[in-house]
């Protein structure tokens, strides 16, 4: 008999079905026996009324892998709205051990120690709620990736094993590569600028690293990232553009096809317009300091709070939670950012429900200027580790711009966790290495 | 005016329309100078009459980014069959330095010299048969992905950054991390397996790392690799079923929607069928001897050459370039592979022109038997690095199997390249960490 998964239970209402899954959980309710049975898609209830199928479920914990035979039955009541009766069950995989964390409660019930949750991961992620964040990161993924397709983008996969520092000051990684020393990648982001030079658009959805020392909720020291990268802009406003119909289409998507998981996670309701209010830092300083007395002005950057405060004032009066502040202080800016006009770089920070998601600048594609920007950074040109990028350029690079954003973080701040960790199968920080 | 790409440009035969695109190649020709633009899309001839426009190209190299307006007009000889004639060139970028590597060469003209190859690599890939391996290659991630998300499989993405190597022998990467010891993955075996117990179907496509200490042509220390592990199967056959359908498909499609960028790049002409021919370890054994005479019946593995015979033989006589060697001896069994019958283990690989691409066996799912097993090979199954696979085990996995192959194999196989650099952008191997 061919496997009947629980998404397609209902279906079979009036048929002898065969499904198999994980036991779930298991209850008396009125003298009768009650199991949930876990597969991909869902779960299945069974009530199991005959003693000798109750006795071959005893001793068996939650995990235990079951095939059941019964009839599929509506029952409104029941998860998918059907569920199996005349049951007859046959133990795969039997499981004698309770699990050693709870997986069968909602994720608002789990444990506010995130150690214990990343201690037993392995089993936790079977967690319903726990699953549905990783399906619902996945799915980003595909999004993602459907949509830059759909925009003309060649997928790339570049080193992450490296001779040096994309940027000098951030930690790295190091390690011994055949006798010389190797860094492992922050970031493709010179390989990206040189692709350019072949494909125009190009984008990498991979692991990048950072020797973080801090052991915030907010520190990881290796994320997933998205990287994307395209030339023949016209200007910068062509970039903050591109950006803003990718997280618009990918985000709405999202919550147009998984409502219910969304709903389940007790998500945000989302409030995005296809056109991001653009704030520059100086409005963004000025407004905040009318509304919170606070001046702000001399900040490089926006502090958390402005970040937060900006998003949700955009929230109520543009009805969207994601804004741009544009004009970041030149002072910010990396040697492949271009100069912008009155000390700012062209370059904008998209925030997003109350955090920063990505940079976005133009770069800087004139080889001259490169390089004069290089060495004021303190960075040789001649150095072997950035010579073939040089070279790009210097072969002729068309005006670009692009971004990377953390998966993790996105997939976060989506969801509503609250801790970028959660949104990581198995995280890795400067106390964890495992499992 | 919006730009045009070269693909469009027939379809706007006799309309005034501009372009943009790197100076790709200059040539005189009947008094007339002929230049080609490339974009991301092929390449635009345009034909250069005025002398105003000629004086604009002097001293410029490849490499310099042009805006062109002229008028689009069909021209069967033209690359996309069409042209621009009456031009007005914009020069954005100028390079007045000729590239290091010829660019404007079909690929058999290309330097046998891959040291030159990779040394230029930031130029080299702007060769249009170079940039069109890296397409193909893009769209066999894109085949895959597609091929998985109809098949129900989540994406997951697993740490890079590891306690201890997945498998004893094989060299590693080792680092500093935070005091702590750590190694790079060699491939998400484990983790892929845990995910089973939540996903049931899970894939990535990631770097995986190795530290190879040979300089061969086919040892480099970044892979990627697309892992792959389906739970709840029926018996082995299932996966080799599965994995066959999956390359089948992706292969077959590759072919039928690139068929020009395949012949362009000399590809050889595809024999496939939905059925992969299978034929055991000693089954090729006895029929290699019969045909070459050579006893090869005492080697644990096939040899290279009865790797190239069986392939070669089956295209021949099954009209099949893929084929299975099945009941791999259990001498050559990793801990998690599931034991077979009369010495072998319920493993195959899978072959496609001449060289193994997959290794494909089913896990040893029972948690008893696999801690005797990991025992067997030396590996302590309480150890901090295993206890998270471990439980896995202990709280119900399903029968499960799986695969992992390398894209750039694959790529450099369907393509027919003569190393597997050359289907890499910027490879690693002993001796190169740049550019």
């Amino acid at each position: 008999m061919e496997r009947v998964l629980a998404r397609d239970l209902k279906k079979h209402s009036g048929s002898k079905v065969m499904v198999e899954g994980w036991l779930h959980k298991k209850r008396l309710l009125g003298g009768l026996t009650f199991i949930n049975i876990r597969d991909r898609s869902g779960l299945i209830q069974a009530v199991v009324k005959d003693k000798n199928e109750v006795e071959k479920l005893r001793g068996l914990q939650s995990g235990t892998i079951l095939r059941i035979t019964g009839l599929a039955t509506e029952e409104p009541r029941a998860p998918g709205q059907a569920e199996l009766h005349d049951v007859n069950i046959e133990v795969l995989v039997a499981v004698s051990e309770e699990p050693p964390i709870e997986i069968d409660k909602p994720l608002s019930h789990k444990s506010d120690n995130l150690d214990t949750l990343f201690d037993y991961r392995a089993i936790g992620l079977r967690n319903i709620d726990e699953a549905t964040i990783f399906k619902l990161r996945s799915e980003l993924l595909r999004y993602i990736r459907d949509f830059l397709y759909q925009e003309d983008f060649v997928e790339i996969n570049t080193p992450k094993l490296v001779a040096g520092a994309a940027e000098g000051g951030a930690e790295v990684f190091k390690l011994d590569y055949f006798g010389k020393e190797a860094t492992l990648a922050q970031s493709p982001q010179l390989y990206k600028q040189i692709m350019v030079g072949v494909f125009e658009r190009v984008f990498e959805i991979a692991p990048a690293f950072r020797a973080e020392l801090s052991a915030t909720t907010r520190h990881v020291s290796e994320v997933t990232m998205l990287d994307v990268e395209l030339g023949f802009i016209k200007d910068h406003s062509e970039v903050l553009d591109f950006i803003q119909k990718l997280v618009f289409t990918v985000i709405s998507r999202l919550y147009k096809e998984h409502e219910c998981d969304l709903k389940s996670l007790k998500a945000p309701e989302l409030a995005l317009k296809a056109d991001f209010p653009r704030y520059s830092m100086k409005q963004i300083h000025e407004m905040y300091q009318k509304e919170t007395g606070k001046d702000t002005s001399k900040e490089v950057d926006l502090t958390p709070d402005e970040e937060k405060w900006i998003c949700e004032y955009s929230r109520k009066n543009d009805g969207c939670e994601a804004v741009f502040a544009t004009g970041l202080p030149e002072s910010k800016m990396k040697f492949y950012h271009m100069k912008g006009e009155e000390g700012t770089a062209r370059s904008a920070d998209l925030l997003f429900r109350g955090v920063e998601i990505a940079t976005v600048p133009q770069r800087e594609h004139r080889y001259k200027e490169l390089v004069e920007q290089m060495k004021k950074a303190g960075i040789d040109p001649d150095n072997p580790g950035f010579s073939a990028y040089v070279s790009a350029f210097k072969h002729g690079l068309p005006p670009h711009g692009g971004f990377g954003f953390g998966i993790d973080r996105l997939t976060e701040k989506i969801i509503g966790l609250d801790n970028v960790k959660e949104a990581i199968l198995f995280p890795r920080d400067i106390n964890r290495l495992t499992p």
